[in-house]
């Protein structure tokens, strides 16, 4: 196995990536010196492939896990769905020593690790990613929270996981349309931090999307290396890390405005990422070739590039303004200067919208 | 002013202490170089009494401040509350720089704590406490949450304000009975941490209930560095803090038991430190001299010292196994040895409530 460690002094962990390596589990969370009781969060498609390999990993390394299952969807990451989670942890009697593992893609990653941050003021976390955005983006660095009316992501809480367990083997179970969407997350760390990767994925980025074990764990493990070293350094997001918010203003307001219902939440961040690449070369920040190249990567990826049709200018600047990144006023916007390498521009709602010929 | 500073190096704060000093409020949050938009959360009562002035105090420092109210309360103190000030706060316009300042008692402070903590992932806090028990306890050491149906403060996290700002002042309005409940805590310091205050107490309790200036600066400045030096030295309550918590275990059961509606949390407190001290001294760790003295100064400051007739030994110990403190079944009981000095002795619930002769 490969293993990456996110350097956070006391708080430091291991991402160790491997293909087909589910069943070490149990004992690699033994190690962690946990309590007997244990809660593995997921949803019921995830449950019914890979449920009993984890419940049977944790229980050979005696541990006494509970399965909770949660619909899966961007819908469901909400305060009821919060509650329930605790809810069911202390009728399972878990105490501040048990650990929670969640064990599905983002949604289930960001509500289990709210509730382990707040069960008891803290409990230990494991994540288990089995989905490609999960893996190399949302598993990573400790953010976890639920979605709000006004807008995503806007309740919640820094929390780093004590684990982030990665099989790649889980990939292969995964519809095209969410290998495709996990993409988008990859295609984020080649265009803001890797010109290398970026040739990579140029040269052939059908290759990955194949889903080789050598091929994968070596690209999953290059995206935890960038995420695992820009979390190191900006923990909490004050300064560096919200390069990583690349395309994700946009984004976000896509998702809010179609209800997290019309597209995956990487489908939203590629069209998201083409926006804020036009924008940069409109603004002066990089050249136009280089938006273009963005874009044409991101369609080969075989993912969304433009903002849904009757979504008005007005519109979408409101959504825009809900989101969290606003300070004062002013959006910290991520723009391209050139194949990895980012530059911050602060700009109003109005401006981004306007900018972007919109 | 008096001040306090918590030490947590890049999280430190400090606890301005002061004689009507409320009007002084907005300067001094202006100093946090917080954004313009602000919160004020608090309850009815303590609204129309102070609501105003700390209102006119940040307009005064050109803060745009939002009063929002929540009903007094331990039962309030829930995740449906907790919702309710983010849709308010979201609403209001808040975004990642304005700062949410808990006006109030340890409900609100708990509340409006957690949802500092989770809104927008963390904005900048601030403590106004306006009864003695958040004064002298609950509005420094960054613990918030809310309650769940099967226990107290099971859910929540470890927060630290910004600033907390104590004026004295506030508790001239504050009823005969709540004032009781505070001292409940201020016992609590004397009896875990200092002979000297035990002492000045058993001298003239009655002084400090009679709410003189000078005595309420001093000792709830005295209760303040003894609670700061605690948590400088173990902020998430891995060892050394948990002694904070003595007389809580039986004190949240028997709050939990009663719906919080019987008692104030001091009086659950109270009887907890009396059930505490008499379990101490029966499993041979002070003598049983302390044990009375403590119960005599309890007493003293008319505070309740016995369990509520009723209440079985096998209800409460099953009140006491739900309690977030447990850890492998086993509890990390704090005792007495002397005044100014803890044990701890790790019993299950049941040797708690056998040894204690329930």
């Amino acid at each position: 196995m490969e293993t990456v460690t996110v350097e956070l002094s006391e708080r430091s962990y291991p991402i160790a990536i491997g293909a087909g390596v589910l069943d070490g589990l149990g004992e690699r969370v033994r190690a962690l010196r946990c309590g007997r009781r244990a809660a593995v969060v997921t949803n019921p498609a995830v449950a019914s492939l890979y449920g009993a390999s984890v419940v049977d990993s944790l229980e050979s390394a005696s541990f006494e896990p509970t399965l909770i299952e949660i619909p899966d969807g961007e819908e469901h990451k909400n305060l009821a769905w919060f509650g329930f989670l605790h809810d069911h942890m202390l009728q399972a009697g878990l105490d501040r020593e048990s650990p929670v593992i969640a064990l599905g893609g983002g949604v289930v990653g960001d509500l289990a690790g709210f509730s382990a941050a707040t069960l008891l003021r803290g409990v230990p976390f494991v994540q288990v990613p089995t989905t490609l955005l999960a893996q190399v983006d949302s598993s990573v660095g400790g953010k976890t929270g639920v979605n709000h009316a006004n807008g995503k992501n806007l309740i919640g809480t820094f929390y780093q996981p004590h684990l982030v367990w990665i099989d790649v083997h889980t990939l292969r179970s995964l519809p095209e349309r969410q290998v495709r969407a996990g993409m988008a997350e990859v295609i984020k760390y080649a265009v803001i931090l890797s010109p290398g990767l970026f040739e990579r994925l140029e040269e052939g980025i059908e290759c990955v999307m194949r889903l080789d074990d050598d091929v994968l764990v070596d690209v999953v493990r290059l995206c935890c290396e960038l995420k695992a070293k820009v979390v190191s350094e900006d923990e909490r997001e004050a300064g560096l890390r919200s390069i990583l918010n690349f395309g994700h203003t946009v984004g976000h307001a896509v998702e809010v405005l179609t209800d997290y219902r019309e597209y995956l939440h990487g489908e939203a961040i590629a069209i998201g990422m083409v926006f804020a690449s036009r924008l940069s070369a409109a603004k002066g920040h990089c050249a136009g070739k280089t938006a273009a190249r963005i874009t044409a990567l991101i369609r080969r990826a075989g993912l969304p590039t433009e903002i849904p049709d009757g979504l008005d200018g007005e519109v979408l600047a409101a959504a825009i303004k809900a989101d969290k990144k606003v300070s004062s006023g002013k959006i910290k916007f991520v723009a391209v200067a050139e194949i990895g390498r980012t530059r911050f521009d602060h700009l109003t709602c109005e401006e981004i919208v306007a900018d972007a010929g919109y």
